[in-house]
């Protein structure tokens, strides 16, 4: 029996991936959450139906999520990330020395559970073993009003703006982050792609930029999310993410990247013409 | 009724795009030519069952195989184009006040006769209307033997390396445009996937590097395309499409690109870490 599992990106187009077998099959108090065993992709998680991540390419999101902020700014000591419960996020900012503590705030503890028994690859920093993370289940907006002028980098690493993560993508929500930044910290979320998501996306920077004075999108190519092409916004007090970038600091890590690398850093965010106009003010 | 089209990108995974009707289907002397109507990316046209064009994406592959090359040379005159039967490329190549001719040699009349009735928008310079265009449906290995030290541009817009494209990847081709190209001339060829396709890369820059001083990989995103994430191979006997590149020149262009851009341009050779390496040499 072939068993396929197909994910409609609109109504009228959608990827299809070959399974072998159902892993996880699960409610939590607030999504549907299923983990999948693909043949070309690894293991894969949905929420609520949706591709959040697979082995095989989450690489490209966690090194571009990441990597982009943390070799902007000169020392990012304390890093938070809302949502992320995979744990990806947080496994490559502990690859940075200068941090000192990692905080993943997770809505949903089952993410978290599930990902550490079932996607190990991704979930390793998160299972109690590494004292520089810290780890609390609750809703990032709590999370983040009782802890203002804190953190030097917070990345929201959400899912699409419907179900639990839609107030992660309003104004009132992004001044909250800009609070819980130190006076030149960086925000970076995931933004929806570009060629599918036009509206969704003017909507996200044109309430950015109400907020930060540095606003900015950069791309990378997701094989497993809608179009291919995906997009982060980078919102930042003080460093620009170009101008105000350390090629040689980048080049210098001491770790290895498959995706990012300091010339791509400075490539993503060279955008087709058709995204720069999207978002254009 | 609902209709799907199906295309695999391998044994494990493919997209699916709703269709509405069938335009055109028919078998000429060297593949199977079919026309759908999507309703997610417009009209599509399909050789021997694999994506080639649609109407929504197709400016991204256009603007990408031709400007690079011909805002990196400083005054293309003479351009051939070896496939790209469905018009797509010349039309590009014609919006350069510099070329005085644009040449297409596609090996099956097919295309051509059906791009012109069903995809007017990518067509439309080789309809007869352009006196600047040459059309010559022939053999383009044939083509460039009777052609040698002629183009200033010589760009590879063919089909993957099965069926009457796989001619197209061997250094023995490579050699005969490098013959075909003037002294500071510039070949671009499609170069598949650097996530799916990577054992061809290897085999195909390999060969571009036994011909060619300069070879460089760049990339574009194109949806409907396997992964999402394609590439472009750039040999030059001369001109390095960075370091000689006048960025002035490509801004002052005077007609519209929707992908393309200046900065872009450069961004598209800034590749991630596991593209590099998979072509370095």
């Amino acid at each position: 029996m072939d068993l396929w599992y197909t994910e409609k990106h609109s109504e009228n187009v959608g990827i299809s991936l070959k399974i072998t077998g159902t892993l996880f099959s699960g409610k939590s108090e607030f999504q549907q959450l299923d983990i999948l065993e693909t043949l070309e992709y690894g293991r894969m998680m949905l929420l609520d139906g949706l591709v959040m991540v697979t082995e095989r390419d989450e690489f490209i999101y966690h090194d571009m999520i990441v990597h982009p902020a943390l070799f902007t700014h000169p020392q990012p000591k304390k890093v938070l990330v809302i949502g992320g419960g995979d744990g990806g996020s947080i496994r490559e900012i502990v690859k940075h020395p200068t941090v000192t503590e990692a905080t993943l705030c997770e809505i949903d503890g089952l993410v978290i559970e599930k990902s550490i028994e079932l996607l190990p690859s991704m979930a390793a920093a998160i299972d109690g073993s590494n004292p520089r993370v810290k780890l609390h289940v609750d809703d990032g907006l709590a999370y983040i009003r009782e802890h203002q002028d804190e953190y030097d980098v917070i990345l929201v690493d959400s899912t699409d703006p419907i179900g639990p993560a839609v107030g992660l993508f309003e104004e009132d929500f992004y001044r909250l982050v800009f609070g819980a930044l130190k006076e030149d910290g960086i925000m970076v979320a995931q933004s929806e792609s570009p060629f599918y998501h036009a509206e969704i996306q003017r909507d996200m920077y044109r309430n950015l930029r109400a907020v930060y004075p540095i606003v900015e999108m950069y791309q990378a190519f997701i094989p497993t999310y809608p179009s291919g092409y995906w997009s982060f916004a980078f919102a930042s007090k003080k460093y620009h993410p170009v101008s105000d970038f350390n090629r040689e600091r980048a080049a210098k890590r001491d770790f290895y990247t498959k995706y990012y690398n300091e010339d791509l850093h400075l490539g993503a965010f060279m955008l087709p013409t058709f995204a720069k106009e999207n978002i254009s003010a």
